[in-house]
């Protein structure tokens, strides 16, 4: 499969790399070296609910630590990565994944080969308040 | 990393083919042949939104068509597998993926070299009634 394709029941399909790679930002609106965030499904797709996008991780990139409202579920494709999370951190590798429960502070470091993740999230806060 | 872990922060982390595989169903409650499913995280586990599963499906697998008022987020990690969406079917491989939206007929069909893939699902339908 070579192009990103929406179909006539309003499903989308393609390889996630061929859906265009923009830069990633810190929680702080600042772009990561190094890191780059593909948005395979998102709300304007259609999704209710929540998204999928693909990060791409040279050896090295780091997301700082920070804190949201929401969820996460990760699940790594390709490379390596150290998450932490709260006061803990682990070594992630292919086929690993992680959920990181809303307002819990984390972050990540992409291994020697680098990294490739699916990272997901919802499309409002979740946290109950 | 060896064994799935629960952490302080409420974290879950692991390799995805160290969570117990389960039976994977037909929508009538029919276990597939040949299908395995991993609930890597789940409302149980504390996700809020939506469930992160692995399925694992031996060469030409199959789940039948079926429909329900809750969309799919797909990101195939090994083998390859044809997706069919409402009139269209779709060929996918490694790296590929799909969004199928809410009460969208679907079904699937593993390749020769069977077919590994996460499908998340939110916790509650999402259709527009």
């Amino acid at each position: 499969m070579r192009s990103v394709i929406r179909g006539p029941s309003g499903e989308k399909v393609g390889n996630a790399l061929d859906v265009p790679a923009d830069p990633a930002y810190t929680s702080n609106g600042i772009p990561i070296p190094g890191m780059t965030i593909r948005w395979l499904v998102r709300g304007e797709d259609g999704a209710p609910t929540y998204a999928m996008r693909l990060f791409e991780s040279a050896p090295g990139a780091e997301v700082e630590v920070h804190a949201h409202p929401w969820e996460h579920e990760i699940f790594v494709f390709r490379g390596s990565m150290t998450a932490t999370v709260g006061s803990s951190s682990y070594e992630l590798e292919e086929g690993d994944f992680i959920f990181i429960p809303p307002d819990v502070a984390h972050g990540f470091r992409a291994g020697s080969r680098g990294a490739t993740f699916i990272c997901t999230i919802p499309l409002r806060p979740t946290a109950q308040r």
